[in-house]
């Protein structure tokens, strides 16, 4: 029999090895991809690729020193914004949310406390935040969402910009920086010369309704462009991806050292210093 | 009999007005309150208070110029992270999707396409996010969701900033600006003498997992304080808060400015400007 | 700071004052409206409008006296029996219990443990009857269902009548008593003039199969009238909705008095008199 | 191979048989029962037993004359309020509402169109009255509900009074009527010599909050009574039994004459007088 | 009043004599049929009236001496292959799923341990088999399942063959047996004359993809045939419906033999020799 | 750009080439695999991993010929039978139906019609055979269940037996094959040291209740042993595994030749002889 590698991933360590390795102290971490149209120069499993790649990497580079355990990831996820287009597959939100549940009360078994979400594909981002809340809730679990980049359209920065901004902050779906990614993980799987700039420019002109604006607005992929894309892939590079992975991995690396000192509750981040108000009746 | 005044309330009409005056260019704007605890010196329905004062002050400022038209407010929401504190009502996030489900339906009924959630309370962002491509999808209605204040806890940039950042970035709950709002709303339900300040200087402190931050997190507030505040009362006054709901309510009417152009689909924000890649092979 | 208002309203009070507040003897009144077609001379909200008029009077005569807590209104309910005219607002009924079940949840961590539904809307009626049961099965809460007036298609006496029975039982809808009471509270609401009477005569001439008959039946009001009315508003007046309305707070009063009386369980209404049968074998 | 009996029973037909046997003119007719606690003299299938004699008979004697067809009996049904006892056998109201909903989809595949719950036990009352209606909705059917007698919990007047009231209002389960029926239909399952009188005289005695007052409330069966029984069935004799049973075959065979011609629609019960208002404004 | 017939079913029971009567060793029997359109020659009767006449026969010969105890039928069951057939009657998946739970929750009261399942109808064994799992992990229950005959599309083996294979091992459904055994029962409902030879012989051809084989695939019976008959009819005679019975009750007696000894646990089925590894690193 | 190595993954598609590619003719294959404790010598990815393998191989035996697509495995199924176990993911049975319909609707948009799940966790057979129904009634897909192995409990014959019968028919979780399997395909994960026999002796003796038995019964792995197997793995090796292995391989092609040629419907498997009963009367 040959020795076992170092194993980070939960799923091949045998159950009497799970109570010690799992402990208190490690952080669960899951992988959520989606498989979805990604425009005619992108392969469907673009979020899933990513998001395999920069866990694959994060605990790798990490693992040990931060008790990271990587789960299997969860492929499948929430796409309809992409049900139009054959190839997608997609979980209704009730459904991706019984799963979440069920994966939250399986996981509240282990001694482990901390859960982390690293969410490939940004349809999936609100549902995500809301099972953060619920399996506190119901599993006591520590739960944490993050992003290989905060998407736009959830209203967080947009990632690093190196080289401009010819997406006008709609670089979304399929853009620049995923097909740059996905030329550095798997550029077999890319066709640039199919790509089209797709950037929805009266969108990006609003200043409210718009990704990353202060409303929030319902869409789908068909409603936003003819080949389902958003944004400009045209100038991806495969350094620009390894230089976003790279980023991705960092960040979420320091992301994790906070999450492993984390606590809530009363030895936790409960304000310690209360004022009386000055202007009390 | 007298005469009726002229109403922006949807639930005001006779039957069958409604076609004619609810048309196709219309507004819906929904209000989403909460009843929940707020520290020891606000009212529960401190989010239902703000919500509703400023959808009124919307319709009425903007009503007739954007065709804006007032729903019932659901009073009721999304406020489990208060679960633990006796006088919250709230509901799991299935039924809240049921029901957004089910206006959703009956709103398709009518010939407006707009539906625009003004949202009091920031716990129910992430799910009201997720409604929106849901209610998109089903019903074919256009769905915006916008805040009167964009919450740090779901990655948007604080309130404007009038004098000072006291409460670290962490005034999401009973803090500083919705104190002030209710002093400048009711100030008979405020009992500022009981403010205190309960600022999460740890959170805070964090570079990634903090409101705001690119990390989310699930949390309730008893995690988070003693008393169930998050965020620094005790400077608040109603003249800050007459700022503040004047600031919303303008900023408001200009997004529904925006929404009132809206559009999705072919005729609407499709991109129209598409260039071959260079780097095709 | 202003003094508050001595408040009846749950929602208007701050977190700490809340336990001592609505202690055990306390009933929390929950009006029930809805928000549908009620012909061309009603508005879409007159159940609404009267089940909140009610509780409120009813709370301002008798809140002190008997304990009474008012909470926010649900605004809209069971309405799928206009679901096909454009305005109606309606929630199916899994989703009306759901939310009946989560209310239920939340109102049991408060002391009191009487919850009253004022149910203005008749086609709630059965549901709400369910949901009695539900609750108190599944939150201990001691649970009452009372209406404005008791509506035939219950099974229940009509309302004391005043003047006749011209709608033949049928009034059930939009009808002469309806019509009254939003006289009464909005007549800027209402547009007489277009009142038309709407009995379903044959219906009514049935032993069986009719409102308030021995046999339930499964209606539309699609299936009943051409203009969504049941009943015959013609003779409304002001005057008799005013009449209506305070014989419907006496009712509720004195029926709140029985609630604050009401007990159930060992110590409660069990029989105490029990006879051995003369007849046994 | 012997003849078929003449059969009213749906499931006893051969499949290329019921196009032509079940016409749109055909009402079908559901006994409703339950197995649940009956107290310490009757069986656990009381209302299942009365329900099955009840429509047996029914259809026996007018089935041909009113082309009604018997589906297999709902044996089990909303028994929670008699949850405690052990032996009582209940569908949750969602699962009920769930089976309800699928015999409604699958009944409206047949020509006929008319569907009738024969309900044995008082707690279906208002959850089939849901039903009704959903299922009116939902599949298009007509719907109706009847009972062997109008349950005085379900605000019926009560069943003809033979001989004194002794019960106060209150025989609703396991008391006389239901006694006697069973004396009549089976005796060998009653134990007569444990039947003792329960009568909640402190509930009887309300206006408001009582069986068959214009407050509904929840109870279970517990909470009434030290054995389950509701009533007094010391005094029940089959005779008295067999004169209930044959009232009420004739009550239910007076009904479904009615139901038989009852319509809804255009062509059906909508009002054909409308006048005018003539104080509209 | 008369002596009752000693009883087997747990409906016939008084609530007080049902906890020692219905002890620990007492094993429950619930008869599963289904009301689904059997060919041109059976009636829609068919699973329920062999499920039914299995489980009296069966408790009539063994249910003294096996503490067996008879549940009313479930006669609705899983029949959506055969829901294109008007009078087909069927409960979906989950819907079927929440009745079996409510049961086991209602029957987990009891102080019976075991729950069998006598299943007449074959499109419902997979279902039976998933709430076995559940009913075990949720209410403690002992579960079984077991068929008058093991049904060849579940992978069991045939019924016992008396005289060829005529119908390729694809007698499934209205087919020889069951055409025999109703036959036996109710001949007055076959019409033999109408029995056509319906054999899928392509399907019957594989190796893999046929009823028995290796691969389950999905399949509704308008799929396979044009009349909804899978099997060959035409040679049943009720003599081999009396044998198939006897046969039956006969095995369904000795599994209960087993049924009754059967214990999960550490006083129960764990095994108890372990050996070490001889070949372990 | 690198070429793409040529692909059998629909995930690794780019969306304008997946109706051309997974056209009518096509069989979409779905790895069902468990993440669940497999005793002290294998990893809890067991069942993943052998149902990856099984695929893979399959697809790239016979993937071209055939016209198979590999779908993403799905990892986490139905496992409740060892919930009580740290480790064990598992999603409950209406969880997993409604990812599994979610995916049915999601793939009939493709010109594919045709969907097997290969399953390599005993535990889901059951459930899958429902899915298998539903998704054919559904979306109209034809689907199909096969395993590497038909598994005893699922009454299917044991797998090819190589060297005897030690397991008394009762190695169905962590035995010899499983245990052979993971050997041949991840011998670092296996720890053979640990393995010991857990064969449930006094359940093999059963005739009836026993795995592959003709009467099903719920059971978790608690119930069956002190350490989660069931079976004998202790005389595993893993040239075992490789044969086994490669019979599967093998005999699931065989079954997609029967599966690409299969039809239902009206040119599909319908019964062509037609015989008329000679006995009708």
């Amino acid at each position: 029999v040959s020795e076992r590698r170092r194993t980070r991933r939960l799923a091949e360590l045998r159950a009497p090895e799970i109570v010690d390795a799992v402990g208190p102290g490690a952080t669960l971490v899951l992988p959520v991809g989606a498989v979805e149209q990604h425009g005619p120069h992108l392969p469907l499993a673009t979020d899933l690729l990513i998001a395999d790649a920069v866990c694959d990497q994060l605990v790798a580079a990490r693992g040990d020193e931060l008790d990271l355990w990587l789960l299997p990831p969860l492929a499948v996820s929430r796409s309809n914004e992409h049900a139009w287009a054959p190839g997608t597959l997609w979980l209704g939100p009730t459904t991706l949310l019984a799963v979440l549940d069920d994966l939250g009360r399986s996981l509240a078994r282990l001694p482990a406390r901390r859960l982390l979400f690293v969410n490939g594909h940004g349809g999936n981002s609100a549902l995500l935040a809301v099972a953060c809340r619920e399996l506190r809730l119901a599993h006591g679990l520590l739960t944490f969402l993050a992003h290989p980049f905060v998407p736009p359209d959830q209203g967080g920065a947009p990632p690093p910009d190196l080289d401009g901004d010819g997406e006008l902050g709609c670089g979304i779906h399929a853009g620049l920086d995923e097909t740059s990614m996905v030329l550095a993980l798997r550029p077999d799987l890319v066709d640039l010369g199919a790509a089209r700039r797709a950037v929805p420019e009266a969108l990006a002109a609003n200043r409210h309704v718009r990704f990353g604006g202060p409303v929030t607005f319902g869409w789908t992929s068909q409603d936003l462009g003819l080949d389902g894309v958003i944004g400009d892939p045209t100038g991806a590079t495969a350094a620009r991806g390894t230089t976003l992975l790279a980023l991705a991995v960092a960040a979420l690396g320091a992301a994790c050292e906070e999450i492993a000192r984390f606590e809530l509750g009363h030895a936790g981040l409960a304000s310690t210093t209360e004022h009386t108000s000055p202007t009390g009746d």
